[in-house]
């Protein structure tokens, strides 16, 4: 199959264990149907004169995955970020966040909207995303499709919201259910590489009919689920007033089946778990940790426990969280997960907590996160280790670079704070060439 | 003197308080002789055929003040920032910034490294800077007739560092005041707006020797100065071990008239103050915080506490601190101090610090800061009020756009936010325009 062998040449990084960044200074890849088929520093005979794309000079790192992001929220990023904490939820909720996703109702706009989401993602290091999109089931298959289109790897939920909303943007627990179940009878296995994940947006929004409708259509269609968890410690106080029968927030989705118990479930944030939600969390190993850095010290000045969930194996990835945070660019959610890992030992360390982490999180380890931490979730995924999916993004740092010759390890962090859409050059997913 | 008057036009955004941003969707302001003359919607009749430089559809803001940057760090920006809290000034310091600055010595070197931070340095919102150069007095009055060249208007300073450095980048006392002598003769008065700032590296690196020859070079060239002040617990801890008399950190300056005694004082960082220290800053009037969001919390997790400072009317000022931040960007900086605001206003308010925030910094507090806060070491500038040295920068918001149309308010949220150096179009230094 030597049509569908191709290699890349670099400068190659990549985190197979978070430990450390493992990294050839001039090396090869080798994509053999949309798979890494070698890793080294010369092709070996039985490969000589399949195609090189010949990237000297640039680093190549593998895709990333950002496993929290609101597409809908793309249009106002930025906007808001310095709203009153206690009052989050209301002023910036009922400011932004809620009439925006309100708009998509109109299909007109959502195609817009959505296409400058997808093709400002299209210039960024990420490959894979679980997307929360609205609760319109039209524009959540539009942004399916773009998604597509742009041959990215994704997971993308139509949002139930039965409760608590706002005007215009909350259905009744039948649409909900009954939308859902049309949305996934639509999308299952109509593209490549782009797949519906159901998406309680929080317990808040969603009844507990609608919660018990969702168990029974996930058990049916097979399908992974996203949600939020223990963002905020106003939503935790929230969510124990609507369930008082739970010891911990984590239970509203357990109950359910939608804490990794049966299918993959994402939750994003885990900032404030008490020990009884981190022991249950530790048990289900098919859960992931949506890491959402930026936004968790925007949203409340304080991180989340991420080397205590990386201790006790727990999957961890990386979220943008848009509009919580300000870019899609996960170089820059790198960065701020090693600041917020330094706010979190600062924090813990100096009240004598006896979970303080022992040091915070390297820069490999917040690398490894945003690359295998959470394509583990699509498989063998994030690092160039043969038999893992070809995702690959080329960064062309050369314009980074200062008056010294630098080594791989100091240009990949020096990529990591400066780089932007400017310096992304080339990118794979599966093997395919998307930009 | 219409020769010397011109207006600019367009959405003109400014913070005369720190309450609130002062916006005029559609105005002029208009500068004569280096000042600002006139602000308003519509150009008074005695203004009539005046040049007006029309930005309609852009931002204009005033020129902002780096008021702590280590302009021969710029070369290692973005390195070495996961490197381990607790020896920190063991390994970034000996692994980048001491190596780097022993570099310096090299005239043809210091030539290129300095063009490219001043040619980065255009292309920001920055007008005014201190900058902290290297102990070398070639390459410091270099880069001072670079930023001149350049139209900057600039505090330098020739570092003092006669104790605890590497080899190569040490003094002894009487070549560091011989040399200071010689740069002060050689520079005072030499430039327009450049001028030299006596800068003691930080107690660490001066003896008391040198510390009494500097406080009489400042008394008699009326110079001003600068230094770092309570950045670190373990710096802290060290500076008592060097100087058992004191009682806390600051008395190391005051007693050489460097705490804004004796002349305009520039301390960057303050993140730790005691009681002690914070009553004697609270009576300094010439004393200015050079607040470094990022960087304190890249090197210890934590924030100073700005709020109390602005409270007790001690004035406070914006430092990307290069390379201790990643970036010269001053709307990053502006971001980062609400977030810094934000994780001390949680550590302290769940600590049941007595002294903790009521709240933490809006927006618009942290772009006063970073305009007429730091500005004000100048004099009258940082603002559009009438008689404002005419510092001002234009920003094509237009490509950070959504579908929605903004108000200034928002647009100005979203510049802080999202943009970078391709959305700096213009840039006025007292009323020259230098982009």
């Amino acid at each position: 199959m030597k049509e569908h062998t191709f290699a890349l040449k670099g400068t190659i990084v990549h985190t197979p264990t978070p430990q450390a960044f493992e990294i050839l200074e001039d090396g090869f890849i080798v994509c053999r149907d949309g798979a890494v088929a070698f890793l080294g520093e010369a092709l070996p005979e039985s490969l000589h004169g399949i195609p090189v794309h010949d990237f000297t000079g640039r680093l190549i790192v593998p895709g990333m995955a950002d496993i929290h992001v609101h597409a809908p929220q793309y249009g106002f990023r930025g906007l808001g970020m310095d709203l009153d904490l206690d009052s989050t939820w209301n002023t910036w909720f009922e400011t932004y966040s809620l009439p925006e996703e309100r708009s998509y109702a109109d299909l007109a706009y959502a195609d817009q909207a959505y296409d400058r989401f997808v093709d400002d993602l299209l210039h960024t290091t990420t490959t894979r995303l679980c997307a929360f999109a609205t609760i319109h089931r039209p524009a959540t298959e539009l942004l399916m499709e773009k998604l597509d289109a742009a041959g990215f790897a994704a997971y993308v939920g139509k949002l139930n919201m039965d409760r608590n909303s706002i005007e215009g943007l909350q259905e009744t627990t039948e649409e909900s259910l009954t939308e859902t179940r049309r949305w996934l009878e639509e999308t299952c296995g109509r593209y490549a590489a782009v797949k519906p994940m159901v998406t309680p947006r929080y317990t808040p929004s969603c009844t507990d009919a609608c919660m018990e409708g969702l168990q029974e259509l996930i058990r049916e269609f097979r399908v992974p689920v996203q949600s939020h968890l223990s963002e905020g410690l106003d939503e935790i106080e929230w969510v124990k007033s609507m369930k008082p029968e739970i010891s911990f927030y984590g239970q509203a989705y357990d109950m359910y089946g939608m804490l990794g118990s049966d299918v993959p479930s994402v939750m994003a944030h885990c900032v404030y778990p008490t020990e009884a939600e981190f022991a249950l969390m530790a048990q289900r190993k098919q859960l992931w940790v949506a890491h959402c850095p930026q936004s968790n010290l925007h949203s409340s000045g304080s991180a989340a426990p991420i080397r205590r969930y990386l201790e006790a194996g727990i999957h961890v990835g990386i979220g943008s969280d848009m509009a919580g945070s300000n870019t899609l660019n996960l170089f820059r959610a790198i960065a701020d997960c090693t600041t917020a890992s330094k706010v979190y030992w600062a924090a813990h360390e100096r009240n004598g907590d006896p979970y303080a982490p022992k040091t915070y999180l390297g820069l490999s380890e917040a690398f490894y996160i945003a690359t295998k931490g959470g394509c583990s979730l699509w498989g063998p995924c994030g690092s160039f280790e043969p038999g893992s999916f070809f995702d690959a993004v080329v960064i062309d740092d050369r314009p980074l670079q200062d008056l010294h010759v630098r080594p791989g390890r100091q240009r990949i962090e020096r990529a990591i704070q400066q780089s932007d859409d400017r310096h992304v050059e080339a990118k794979f997913i599966n093997g395919i060439q998307v930009l």
